[in-house]
């Protein structure tokens, strides 16, 4: 018989992830099945298999100890091989000894919630926010998520003010706050933050006693304008480095989201130790570690494997917003990532989220097309959609030309 | 600033991994550190490395979607693999839907006692018991476990009396029991449990209302005499099947702990809803999911394998047993696993478990050898060890030899 505890978690899975899969089964094709179902609801960068291929599939260099029991929060070649990457990368020093390699970002957000929180304590996040922060953050480690709305006018970006109003409504509830959460660079919207926004977000932070948690899992996955700006490189002056907690993972600069390799960056010793104590509850296999280590043994390889990466997503984000543009479908500027954010508002056949969600079921029903609807995000208002474009060029135009007829029979 | 969950979680690393690693960094060497430590402490199989090696080193075959996102509770590929694995070895029908392929089975131990006890709720577990349940069971879960301790006379075989002592003693305590657990084989002890033992167990949990946590993660690592009884197959008439969960995993039986792969079997709809969820914090890197398919994919290699670890296990086995009969030391007879329980009452050098505590020390400290003292084990006595045999012989012999030459000195 189920605990109580096991009834309410079994409540809980993301609709992110149940119209994936549901997506995925039935896949379009333009000669075989030309009606089948376009998934631009995943958040996958599916463009970089060829450059990875030749890495993944050839022969592994395995000895016995790679295959015997690892330290439980990563083996030390992996946590060195990721630690020179981050420090080349982020452009200051991490410590292998710093870090916490477990299975997936989601594990690795859920580790930094739970020791940082008590049950019951509260993250406070701006929104739109990544919606499976939901399960990631609050799932298992029973914090309390509470939104920080940003505005239309700001294109949605975090401020001060709504962090400042999301901390005060926290408290109202009875919620202790603990820490702020954030995607840097942003999803769903693609944006990336600057020293300017970052410094604001570690202001409120240290005003209010706050740690913060940074999700840079999109950190080389930045096409620009502007550039990746690590949250920890703000630390010291504005907040005490302890007090800043990244998580970091190979599932989309890498382009390697079935790995499920995460990484929580953390300076302050006592959540570090409690961070390798629930590592046990999430390992990585030490097979996809040393195939992870060969990958970062070659800095030539990975940092031209990274610059095409971000390449390809440039050009994979022009050629969206392209097509947005032709069919006039109004969307904010992306600068990172693998999504759009585009506004379906002006389309929406009833008022509200209930007018979103019933866009949402028309795209499904009649166009099987899979985007997100901004509920999934929290977003602040109804109407806007997440459209990933990391994927076959031909899909994208697919999908696009479909949003775009099924629009057009709605306006008409 | 780390919860207060935090400080209590980073208190408890089991002192199993703290010895293991320390003993793995400076490994006796006959040539270059004859000092060094001998570890065998550690439950790996470290005889199969020379069959694992070809299948392991070889080129892979993956394709795009293989890396990409999965099914978090493991890809259908892998677990209808394992579900016509499991059928084949265990002789009943096992569904690829009832399981949950999670990143060790630590993870589904976890899952298992998380899905079925709210906080506080007790787990009552026969002693001794394989010491990281302790973590595994109730680190997270916050269920709380309870023990069963067998006698002596029974060679610590677990029976209806002490378990019904020990659920009497929870209710005392003011816990309510809901499982009871207990790996089968057994661990420390390497006892293979017949129909007549494990219908005992049942019973009682029938009489009780009580679920049971099979882990069976040894059930192809008998080398006799008995054969392994599934748990799963005495359901029905005793207790309903959806109230039995059962893990396994490929540490041991395929030698592969660093792969950190376990399965939790369950047919209980509300356990499997929740185990999927909490899966979603502990999932497998789909490129290892690939690999062991590979392996799975050859039913003739995986038997052969199989049966080739366990004459070497027997082997292994035998050798070890006839060092401590050479050296007057006494143990219980073992049938499986990868361990051998021995009795070293006779020489420690105090009463009690600080007796046992302070000769585990001088082991350590002297003779550089690293066996867990029954305590680590909740033994009902002191004066047990458990010593892993399933490495190379000469480590072996060398570190009975240690053994006998201290307890030699101990006793003059």
């Amino acid at each position: 018989m189920a605990s109580r505890r096991a009834l309410r978690l079994a409540g809980g899975s993301p609709a992110i992830a149940a119209a994936h899969f549901q997506a995925e089964e039935r896949p379009y094709d333009p000669a075989l099945d030309p009606d089948g179902y376009l998934n631009l609801g995943t958040a996958e960068n599916r463009l970089l298999w060829d450059l990875l291929e030749p890495r993944l599939t050839c022969a592994r260099r395995l000895a016995a100890a790679d295959i015997r029991y690892g330290l439980l929060y990563g083996t030390a070649a992996l946590r060195e091989a990721v630690a020179a990457f981050l420090t080349r990368t982020r452009g200051a020093p991490v410590a292998a000894d710093d870090l916490v390699v477990v299975s997936g970002a989601t594990a690795a957000l859920d580790i930094a919630a739970t020791a940082l929180c008590d049950p019951g304590e509260a993250i406070i996040i701006p929104s739109p926010y990544y919606g499976a922060f939901d399960v990631d953050l609050a799932g298992r480690s029973e914090a309390r998520l509470v939104a920080a709305p940003g505005r239309r006018g700001d294109q949605f970006r975090p401020g001060p003010q709504a962090l400042d109003r999301a901390i005060g409504r926290a408290w109202r509830a009875g919620l202790k706050p603990r820490a702020v959460a954030l995607a840097s660079p942003s999803n769903p919207v693609g944006q990336v933050y600057g020293p300017d926004v970052l410094g604001e977000i570690l202001r409120v932070a240290a005003a209010h006693g706050l740690d913060v948690i940074a999700d840079e899992i999109y950190a080389n996955s930045v096409f620009g304008p502007g550039s990746f700006t690590p949250m920890s490189a703000l630390t010291g002056p504005m907040l005490p480095p302890g007090q800043v907690h990244t998580v970091w993972g190979f599932a989309k600069d890498f382009g390697l989201p079935g790995l499920k390799v995460g990484v929580l960056h953390t300076t302050d010793l006592a959540v570090r130790a409690a961070a390798r104590e629930l590592a046990y509850f999430a390992p990585v296999s030490t097979d996809t570690q040393a195939l992870l280590c060969s990958l970062l043994a070659d800095p030539a390889w990975t940092d031209d494997f990274l610059a095409a990466g971000r390449a390809r997503l440039g050009d994979s984000y022009a050629r969206v917003a392209g097509l947005l543009d032709k069919h006039q479908i109004g969307y904010l500027p992306a600068a990172a990532g693998f999504s759009v954010w585009i506004d379906l508002g002006p389309w929406l056949p009833g008022p509200g989220f209930e007018g979103e969600s019933a866009l949402w079921r028309r795209l499904w029903d009649e166009a099987h097309l899979n985007i997100l609807p901004g509920a999934e995000f929290h977003s602040p208002e109804p109407g806007w959609f997440r459209v990933c474009h990391a994927t076959d060029p031909a899909i994208v135009t697919e999908a696009i030309g479909r949003l775009a007829g099924l629009l057009q029979e709605q306006a008409s």
